[in-house]
């Protein structure tokens, strides 16, 4: 297998974008992401959406998008996996530079979320639960996560106030990011006194709806050393697992296996581990997940996910920097979208291109994207090279 | 890249299959391809679905059905392009073994598609063709490919009784093929007597709606020769190819711009032409789809396909049979499992299992599956190997 190389990243305002469709969000940024690599062709294209059936009632995604963008005929792939279904794009365009097919591929996830109604967008992010042992009989998101919250709280001691801890730090960083949803910085209090959804989570606690795309451009390290105007960033390690989606058959809540195999087969590739990790992008679309999965990652210690969130380790700053971009909760989650986006940011980082949320020194950067509670997880390592 | 084989395959039998959920067709087909091939584990896997959320409220769909065939952690991705969802499945699994990120892959395809009523079943299949252009003013397939039959009368002089050959042929096949749909032999009067659907199609050009599965299992050559007990079938050339999806954007109806570009880059790969395929399985969706199809791969003159059809070339015992198994149209066509079905019909082939149905001498056969009308397009050539 070839290195790969990330040579063009682009992302543009994610929010609710009323006035532009799917593919406008979509061409919009990948022009960025063009324009960014300083290409004038691609070989491939991958795209990640959960849901365009649902949310928009388009299916046969890759091709209308691979036309409007302008570069059919060339071969384009939509791949779903739920809220994981960008990282999984990601990595489906990384193997398919790797094998020797194409040379430079263009990995895009978008979602247009706002053209249903809440109830309706409910329903919909509920098809990535177990339809007919889970969502049928009326489960939610929130409810699930409400579900991983208490198995937390009850076996490590986790409190309210560190669940709001994650939340108020992902706005800290998000209020940075001028293509963050959700801008305002927020107190702990905020998050206590906001609305219950399903308890113990507010819905600060959550993840919003949200309209937008993010785009990357991959190819081959030895040309990227040729064409490339940007510090490069290679990718070292990837990682797929897929776990059980209903909760009847997992025997802990709390610990994202899925999370952990993805990671595992990452950090093999890339021969190294959680402490040569110097920032990453995770899936906190609720509070609770952010926690679990900074645990699973190996960052921290089981059942202290909690803490470190409150004890800024994972804050600006902090010894690990998490979800610098505001992460889902501040940024927004489109959810196709997501995973492609932490790669942005991740690159935008190991570039020193940051601007005032730069994290120091960031050279080895992790991505984690997972669909649902976890029944898919991606997660990919890249490192600036010298 | 590493050379690849098909190893195993599966089917079940095909129809309105009111008693079994979409998992429950996926595994069982799942199960045939494992034990047809020999294998006890997998390294990864790809599902071919059309609209998993909008037939049966599931999307998630390749960690679900990895979950219920006990595969769970492995890597599994699904992957859509409307109905050529099946055939890009099995080029990205071609792919990952060919890149050398796996060693055994499974892939299938897969739809559920009688859970819906008809009318439902007709407005989810018109999320493959344009949401804003198309579809939302109320064109529906059938509505569609008259349009194309229409503009090839037009153009070639074909005939309303050279359409209704190809229906004839294709159920004369598919009565020789136990687990298709529809077995009834028929004849050119039965379909111009049938049903008028959208002039000048009639219900007996249209392929049906159908619940079904098909899989298929890859690994490298080299792994093939050591543990297959079958003719090996190596996958010597694929090609794929997107296209405008919308109408107004073609210069001409009834040219499958994207069956040429994807079967000109399989050619292309395998180094031989179509004077030397022996078989094919092509996208029959509707009668004129096989006329315009078998011109696009270059079988023959482009206008000559409705003569073809009648001409007894592309029957079985003819110069180049196209669908044995039946195709689309009596086999049926559960949209995400077609273009998986059609590589287990080319390997039964070539590995002389075909039965009564079997094709004299076959060693090279193509498969094509296409998107909506042609917006994506999938094009394998397999050869059995000395």
């Amino acid at each position: 297998m070839r290195d790969v190389a990330v040579i063009g990243i682009g992302m543009t305002k994610w929010g609710e974008l009323w006035e532009k469709s799917l593919r406008d969000i979509f061409v919009e940024t990948a022009l960025v992401a063009l324009d960014d690599a300083g290409v004038d062709h691609i070989d491939a294209m991958y795209v990640g959406c959960m849901s365009g059936g649902l949310f928009v009632g388009q299916e046969h995604l890759s091709s209308l998008l691979a036309d409007y963008l302008g570069v059919a005929p060339i071969p384009a792939v939509r791949v779903e996996s739920a809220c994981a279904s960008g990282g999984l794009a990601f990595r489906q365009g990384f193997i398919d530079v790797a094998s020797g097919m194409s040379e430079i591929v263009l990995v895009a996830g978008v979602e247009k979320m706002t053209d249903v109604g809440v109830d309706e967008a409910t329903y919909v992010l509920s098809t990535a639960a177990d339809q007919e042992y889970e969502s049928y009989h009326g489960i939610t998101f929130p409810g699930l996560y409400a579900m991983i919250a208490r198995a937390h709280i009850h076996a490590y001691g986790t409190t309210r106030e560190q669940l709001a801890h994650v939340a108020v730090k992902n706005h800290q960083h998000g209020a940075m990011n001028p293509l963050a949803q959700y801008r305002q910085k927020i107190t702990v209090e905020d998050v206590l006194n906001s609305t219950l959804v399903a308890d113990p989570l507010r819905v600060l606690d959550c993840s919003p709806i949200t309209d937008g795309a993010a785009a990357v451009i991959l190819c081959p390290v030895n040309l990227a050393k040729k064409i490339s105007k940007h510090p490069i960033a290679r990718v070292i390690g990837s990682g797929h697992a897929t776990d059980t989606i209903a909760f009847h058959s997992r025997s802990d809540l709390t610990s994202l296996e899925g999370t952990m195999r993805a990671a595992g087969a990452a950090y093999k590739m890339a021969g190294i581990g959680p402490g040569q990790i110097h920032l990453a992008e995770v899936h906190d679309c609720f509070t609770i997940a952010e926690i679990c999965v900074i645990e699973a990652l190996g960052f921290v210690e089981r059942g202290h996910g909690g803490k470190a969130a409150k004890s800024g380790m994972t804050a600006l700053g902090g010894k690990i920097p998490v979800n610098t971009s505001g992460g889902l909760k501040s940024k927004g989650h489109p959810v196709g979208a997501t995973g492609v986006a932490q790669v942005y940011e991740i690159v935008k980082q190991l570039r020193g291109d940051a601007g005032e949320r730069q994290v120091t020194n960031a050279r080895v950067g992790l991505t984690q994207n997972m669909g649902g509670t976890g029944g898919s997880t991606v997660v990919h390592i890249l490192e600036v090279q010298p």
